[in-house]
């Protein structure tokens, strides 16, 4: 099996999701500069993930000064910090983890270690931060899985899988985990445009593991629903707000209200970490607009006409009332009747 | 400004359908054949203009066979119009085209005319089939046009244009006309997935018309529609059926839902040459499923894994309730409330 992150002899490393999947290539990042511009480029993407990812580059900026007295060291970790947290507007792991180390590093300074022994300890919080994802990620799944009828053909919108996390996913570790217990699940996959996650990641890991993946444009799923083909949705989350909206991929708004109108259960796999409780409603979610090139064409084709006005939102927002329920590692939270 | 077809020094005209936006090339199609094959290979492509160019196909035939006798004459007719009629067999404007031009020739025949004057007359019936594409799409532009208010964002998907038609359009038609009348039109044109017309035909075809036009992925639709950044949806059919549910690109029925949802008037552009009153409802419409290359890639670039399940249905069916007005030449028709 492949891994989505990795500590190995020193650096971090990634397989590069850019290339998935028509070639599997490892990025190798020694500097939190490097990690920083893995995430900016979507090397790695998924919030789970890109938490992970911070925090070995913050665990990488603390290696590299490690040998420098503590108020450098210490400045060399704020300017690291800001710089990992400016990689990726929207989603809030990213910052989840980079407090999470910071208070790491500021209470262990607190008990007089020095740099040297702070580093070491950054590192430790890094690996354990991608250890802990992975067993939320299992109990978060089990929950899920418990959810959903046997058999069941689930639509998902863009990438929440293993690819998106340190290991076993979200939205895919739902079904991952209904498979692992018996239940006969089949996937619909939203290609996901533009950056074609569905297409690029999610087929290509549901097809790793062997369990059975339809891909469709994005704008079938509303005509698979109409035909009954569609049992039941499970998307991702990058942000959820303290009222329960949900910020996720562009698109997942379109399937939610689809979902209602078919009388379809609507799952949002929701990890704890991406709750951010500081935001009051998705009304106050900044959307992240990324480049017109991504609409425009793929890679090497172009196929609007030069000079297209193009708009990008890389996200949307689904209100709770239309989430049947966000399915966490600690229980299920519903809407109120 | 294009052409999409034209008649010019006996042979029909096409603008290359399938290299736009990147290059202006011409087909010239001085046989019955050589139209059927344009037709096929979408060179030219949209309900009403596929009519069009039947019927100048059907007029080549008669003109090639104009100095044989008459029954030869009127075997040559059979053939080219079975031909011309296989080239698209869902298109309903085709057989409607084709049997308008077998009973020109079988009246004039009946009045004593020889296969020389019955060629030019056919001529004519194909020359005034062009004009009278365009003088609907006028009249159905301005009714469409008297419902927009100024200023007015039009989400619309596909391409129901000019690029569709002999001229003018029909949902971009309405457009036009609301532009001519001196309204401040702006359009978010979908790319719509798979085959991208939005992106590759609406773009382009607004902006030569200097149009202001923004390009959005299918996706973001509703994300737009919750900002407040749609005003009104207009799009085109392929079909309609006797109670109103409208056949049309993929895509169309989820931006119906959507609209449905945030109040936002959704008009269907509806030549009555459109209108099947023989289909009942959309249930009786069959969805056609188009090959799996055009979801796993573009012409020159391949995204998703090799050997993936992939689900391609090129239509998909609204119902008339979620219609706010059909809007064709002769008025417009609304659901009861």
């Amino acid at each position: 099996m492949f891994f989505t992150l990795r500590w190995h002899e020193g650096a971090v490393e990634f397989i590069d999701q850019r290339r998935l999947p028509h070639s599997i290539a490892i990025v190798r990042c020694e500097s939190a500069s490097a990690v920083a511009e893995a995430i900016r480029d979507l090397v790695v993407r998924g919030a789970p993930a890109i938490g992970c990812a911070a925090a070995y580059g913050y665990a990488l900026a603390a290696l590299a000064a490690r040998h420098q007295p503590l108020p450098e060291f210490q400045q060399a970790l704020r300017e690291a910090s800001a710089m990992l947290e400016a990689s990726r507007p929207t989603a809030v792991n990213l910052a989840w983890a980079l407090q999470r180390m910071a208070r790491v590093a500021k209470e262990s300074a607190a008990t007089g270690n020095a740099p040297t022994g702070l580093a070491q300890q950054l590192l430790h919080e890094a690996l354990a931060i991608s250890a802990e994802d992975v067993s939320i990620n299992r109990r978060l799944g089990e929950q899920g899985a418990a959810l959903l009828p046997d058999p069941c053909r689930v639509l998902t919108h863009c990438n929440a899988g293993a690819l998106a996390t340190a290991g076993h996913g979200t939205a895919l570790g739902i079904i991952r985990s209904a498979v692992e217990a018996g239940k006969r699940i089949s996937v619909y996959a939203d290609e996901t445009r533009p950056v074609l996650q569905g297409a690029r990641l999610t087929a290509w890991e549901l097809m790793q593991s062997g369990i059975p993946v339809t891909l469709i444009t994005d704008s079938a799923a509303g005509h698979l629903m109409a035909q009954g083909e569609i049992d039941a949705v499970i998307v991702g989350a990058d942000r959820v707000a303290a009222n329960g909206d949900v910020a996720n991929k562009i698109g997942t708004y379109m399937v939610a209200v689809l979902a209602r109108r078919h009388n379809i259960p609507f799952y949002v796999a929701c990890p704890l970490s991406t709750l951010d409780s500081s935001t009051p409603t998705g009304r106050d979610i900044v959307i992240e607009e990324r480049p017109a090139h991504e609409v425009t064409g793929d890679t090497t084709i172009r196929w609007a006409p030069e000079g297209v006005t193009v708009r990008n939102p890389a996200f949307d927002i689904t209100p709770f009332d239309l989430v049947t329920a966000l399915i966490t590692e600690h229980g299920i939270w519903q809407p109120a009747p």
